[in-house]
């Protein structure tokens, strides 16, 4: 008789997500208007996909398992030292990383209630447990009664999305400064920046380097190559030592490499990303106030509209699905009254608002 | 003052690889003749490099996070159901879910002595430890003591490579049959196959689907995608249920996910590689017979020349890598006493040939 270990053996069967794949299977669907995930509808960088492309020949070769190239460029972006840079398969695995490395089991963590579901599937896996603080019931991170649990709990990691994830939020700089400095000593800042590139740089927390920071960046979002699987952390040298110890040393896939290092070539493609998302954000609210909705304030690629309970916000993502268009919705309150979009290309978000507009009538306050 | 969880500040800080582009910056290198990590010198079938290239403008979205239309493609090639198959990236990966999944911290597995050395670092990274038995002298499994060491420790695992690394050798379908037969019923098989694709379907373990088998295979080797980093396992519904609660939902990458569909579809091209891949393995053994040296039988895409003790063969490695020729070697008793290369195109081959004739003259036995 074969047994799980114990920890593996007690956790829950849950998936954080169902994929657009799956829905289109249940639903017959060959397409969907996918703005569900806060995927870049705009694609990558066309250096990027050419760079990509030039190289396929070769994804018979690893990728290097130092990503020297990469971390490179990536300390010359961040003003920083090459080893201050990890590349892993996206955000969910160095967050994956973060959780095993710092939270022991029996271990606590403290984040939003009903942020990144992937950060509480992490430190459950690991045999953790997370201390939630509900959001403000404006949306926001409660910020303040995030610090005070972390002094009342003493967890491992405190855990903040910013640009925040599900809600849009963004603390400037001199909040996040503020919020860092007011964590117990021995406490781990994961700060999840999966968002940071919608914002300015200066708006941003300045490259710190101290073991009480671990700082995540994506190319999924803003650089549109979430399918490529390819993030960094930023920390000190002693805490890559830590995570040198656990990763998967060839974790990463040789092309997404190869298209995060042109990505980075190409500033004003992003730039141009960057001003299309504001441009969609603003007709999202355009939208929300002909339909006399209210919108969370958002600076990443997404904006949440409120509609009122999350009944009828559950009611609408389904109706929505049956008519083509794939949104989600934050699933814990205060903020499950909402639905969030991602911000698409023109006609998609014109797909989005014709269907917004006929699934209300169908489904009244 | 930041701490990690003590199991892992335990570990030992060693890397299980050097990669080939540190080794190229080191000796101020811009290529080497890669015959260290048994990549595929023939490529990925061209169709599959034109299906990655024809979808790579869509790298913004994710990959499915079920791998649908690959799991069912391999439930084809299998005789199973997709339910039967998990889809990773690469064996890396999905060895380390089965290492978590069923070695608790202070659990045991059972391996030969430096076989593939992922395998231990995932074990001792998850708190384990692996009981290590000795590859016979005439560098094969020691199939006998790996069982008996089993029934004397009860472990939660028991690692075998079939066809073997770093050896090659092979155990034919009637011997697995009785080595899985003979193991006790509460140990999890973890079965190897990443070289199988280079011996015929009738002479690997039948389709078994069983709790104690844990399958994995890779699209690395044979069909020449180590890049693209994706694998799968074969195993269990119950089986497929633990590892669900702790994979990384979204751990694959889109290209990769449609590369691996597209070479199942070019079963030609892959007999191509195998073929090319035996002329490769035989070129080397005239080559060792030339240079009056031994080779283990292998039915992998790399051989094992036997060049007489430990020392001579790391020199070796060192001074075929001086005139940029990159080959590994064992690194544990009685392997190490080998040098192992990689089936290169002709002209690799002939680049090896030369650069080990020259290179034995300076490093006499």
């Amino acid at each position: 008789m074969i047994r799980p270990a114990p920890s593996i053996d007690a956790l829950p069967a849950a998936t954080p997500f169902i994929g657009p794949e799956r829905l289109m299977r249940e639903q017959g669907r060959g397409e969907l208007v996918r703005l569900g995930a806060n995927e870049s509808a705009f694609g990558p960088s066309p250096i990027a996909v050419a760079a990509m492309r030039a190289e396929m020949d070769r994804v018979a070769w690893y990728g290097d398992p130092d990503s020297l190239e990469l971390r490179d460029a990536l300390a010359i972006k961040h003003g920083c030292s090459p080893e201050n840079v990890l590349v892993g398969a996206g955000i969910d695995d160095v967050m994956g990383l973060a959780v095993r490395g710092w939270v022991a089991p029996g271990g606590l963590a403290v984040a939003s209630r009903g942020t990144y579901p992937t950060f509480e599937y992490h430190v459950r896996g690991y045999g953790g447990r997370v201390e939630r603080v509900d959001y403000r019931d404006d949306g926001t991170p409660d910020y303040q009664a995030l610090i005070a649990r972390a002094h009342a709990v003493k967890p491992a990691i405190v855990y903040l999305a910013n640009p925040d994830n599900p809600s849009g939020a963004f603390a400037p700089r001199k909040q996040i400064e503020r919020f860092y400095a007011a964590l117990p000593d021995d406490t781990l800042f994961v700060l999840d920046e999966a968002y940071a590139d919608f914002v300015e740089d200066e708006e941003l927390l300045a490259p710190t380097f101290d073991d009480r920071l671990f700082r995540m960046r994506t190319f999924s979002k803003a650089y549109g190559m979430a399918g490529a699987r390819i993030g960094y952390v930023l920390t000190t040298l002693q805490n890559i030592g830590t995570l040198q110890k656990i990763r998967l040393q060839y974790g990463v896939n040789r092309n997404a490499q190869i298209g995060a290092l042109a990505c980075l070539r190409d500033d004003e493609f992003k730039r141009r990303v960057v001003t299309e998302t504001a441009r969609g954000r603003d007709e999202y609210a355009a939208l929300a106030r002909e339909l006399e909705l209210a919108v969370l304030p958002s600076r990443t690629n997404f904006v949440c509209i409120d509609v009122g309970d999350a009944t009828r916000a559950t009611r609408i993502v389904a109706e929505l699905l049956k008519r083509g268009v794939w949104i989600r919705k934050p699933g814990a309150p205060p903020l499950d009254r909402c639905i969030r979009a991602s911000v698409g290309t023109a006609p998609m978000r014109a797909a989005f608002a014709q269907a917004l507009r006929d699934v209300l009538v169908e489904v009244p306050a």
